[in-house]
């Protein structure tokens, strides 16, 4: 069984599918590892690593691989050039690549969605968007930590004392917690808002205040929160403005995997910020929670700067691609019958390969993808 | 008695002598506060807030007044405005600025140097090296973990495990044990070293390591380190490269005020880092502890990204401009008799005016400075 991996030519993307220190868990199950050379380079991994490790560099590696590991959905071009009954496992947000979901059925490519994985408790190991989504809340407060012109911490000193930064986080899932933590660690006083009704206690087990709004929870499906209605998000904004408004640093961190973003915070609500504010919103890729906010930017809104994130997980590409690799480990190893020449063969009677699949023999196999695109 | 409050000019220069909050105490003492319009705009204290506190807003400050503040030296054209008799307090490296003394000395300015302030228990409230040191230290901890490209803490996830960050802290005056005390709190493991008896039991009272390479003290003056000889430098560098070599942050900050750096780290140490590591050398001004730093800029040197400081205290202006303050009115409060009419009064015989008072009378009064510049 040929296992490639992929050289991201995403710009911006500096993660890599597979990381050196994981290559001998896939020799040892029986695979041959083949890298694209170069697909570590922007991730610090060097192509001398994943050899020292028992891969073999090969440019063509994706045309001869039974299976191709990626990070980004690889371009049209690249499944073409796939072997057809091959399989591929990789982010693919189904709504926004259309194109190459409809190029996987056409080549006959058998393919696995990170994102699609369903969120039981056995497929913890294998929850991509968890992983990076820790990834991006750390990197969300380093970066506030750098933009703020003060200290975060209380500060005593000869020459007096210096109160706390105080740090609004409005989203408390994975990523919002590790920036609360993150946070709360540099000496913050924190205070954090979700709409889900688990929220405030993960937000206090952290040392932080979780901000009670008096509004009804809003629980979705699998963890996640559900949208809300015009007039409950009007009303919210309403609620949280003072929270803001006090806020010397602003963490917006509220996204639903494949949807819009919701916008939590008005134009207005950051113009009432105090001068030096600073605002970091890593879900401005998928429109932002905050108004205004552009991914890739610092924009100033009022007096505050504005931060926007885009690829915040390729911001530590080492770490991000060493967690999304054991994810990727996990979730090929279920699949997989380990021997001296491995056999891929995800069972499609487990609720995890079902779950994630989106592709097989020619077809697409996750049912609102389908609805979508067609066959 | 008028006191000025100076804009300062010099480029990179954020920071301001006085900040709002501590008006009202200038004013208690019965002193008019003058301010130059904008003065505070670059630490994002207002005009408005100044008069709010009490002052006066200005442009011919300096002209009328009996004390200027400033934190840089002023240009000498600015002390020929000055009205022969008055004072200036501000920090003024006599080394460096021997134009700006002479000027001082020509138009009959008593001058005190924030730099030459007794190290004496009662003179800590003075200290401005150490709180803008303090200051320093932070804000170099915090530039490090924005350039590293891996998590600082130990991270535990349901994908495995990325082990903590290796920092190497390399002078622990107050700005190394600030860096220390900042990347302990994100949770990095923290190896520091310092030429003083003294230091191993702060390094260690932080919970970081400190680092014993069996060589002797240099204890020198008031607290700081002695300068080494040749054959010490080399075989310092010798014991530390291994450290240097396996550390993924290296942070240096061994600077005594009015002297070049001492050079701790070869290029030949930082090219032995491993890939993307981060160096970040706050003594980069006064020459760099590492070999091949420079100011105001990011090199790189082998695979490490190597940050060298400029201005760094005016990174975090509000609150470096706080604590700056809070020194300034400490030492201007034992010159001044207070009343409805507050008189500025230095009593040479002080042991703090007298060590920091570098003209007087259209003298120079500090013994080294008059050696050599004369008269």
């Amino acid at each position: 069984m040929k296992v490639a991996v992929v050289r991201e030519t995403r710009p911006g993307e500096a993660r890599v599918a597979m990381v050196p220190e994981l290559v001998g868990e896939l020799t040892a199950l029986g695979c041959l590892v083949l890298v694209e050379p170069g697909a570590g380079d922007r991730a610090e991994f060097t192509d001398e690593a994943y050899v020292d490790a028992g891969a073999v560099l090969d440019e063509g590696a994706v045309r001869q691989a039974d299976l191709v590991l990626a990070v980004q959905p690889p371009d049209p071009a690249v499944v073409r050039e796939m072997r057809s009954g091959a399989a591929l496992i990789s982010f693919l947000p189904v709504r926004q690549e259309r194109e190459v979901v409809v190029a996987l059925r056409d080549a006959g490519v058998t393919s696995f969605a990170m994102e699609l994985v369903p969120r039981i408790s056995r497929a913890q190991p294998m929850d991509a968007l968890s992983s990076q989504a820790f990834v991006a809340g750390y990197r969300a407060a380093i970066v506030a930590s750098g933009l703020l012109r003060r200290f975060l911490p209380m500060s005593i000193t000869a020459a007096g004392t210096v109160p706390p930064a105080e740090v609004v986080v409005l989203g408390a899932g994975v990523a919002g917690l590790q920036a609360i933590a993150t946070m709360q660690r540099l000496g913050a006083v924190v205070r954090a808002y979700d709409v889900r009704a688990s929220a405030a206690e993960e937000i206090a087990s952290l040392g932080a205040v979780p901000i009670d709004l008096g509004l009804a929870p809003l629980d979705g499906a699998a963890g996640y929160a559900r949208e809300m209605t015009a007039a409950r998000s009007a009303r919210q904004q309403e609620l949280l403005a003072p929270y803001v408004a006090n806020a010397d640093v602003l963490i917006t961190t509220a996204a639903v995997p494949g949807l819009r973003a919701p916008v939590l915070v008005s134009r207005a609500m950051v113009e009432a910020m105090r001068p030096g504010s600073v605002v970091v919103d890593i879900a401005a890729e998928a429109g932002g929670n905050v108004e205004g906010v552009r991914p890739g930017e610092i924009v100033r809104i009022g007096q505050a700067q504005v931060w926007g994130g885009a690829d915040v997980t390729s911001q530590l590409p080492a770490p991000a691609s060493q967690l999304y690799a054991r994810n990727v480990l996990s979730l090929l190893t279920s699949m997989t019958l380990p021997g001296d020449s491995a056999v891929f063969a995800p069972d499609f009677a487990d609720e995890i390969v079902a779950g994630c699949a989106v592709t097989r023999d020619g077809a697409i196999v996750h049912p609102p993808t389908r609805d979508l695109i067609g066959g």
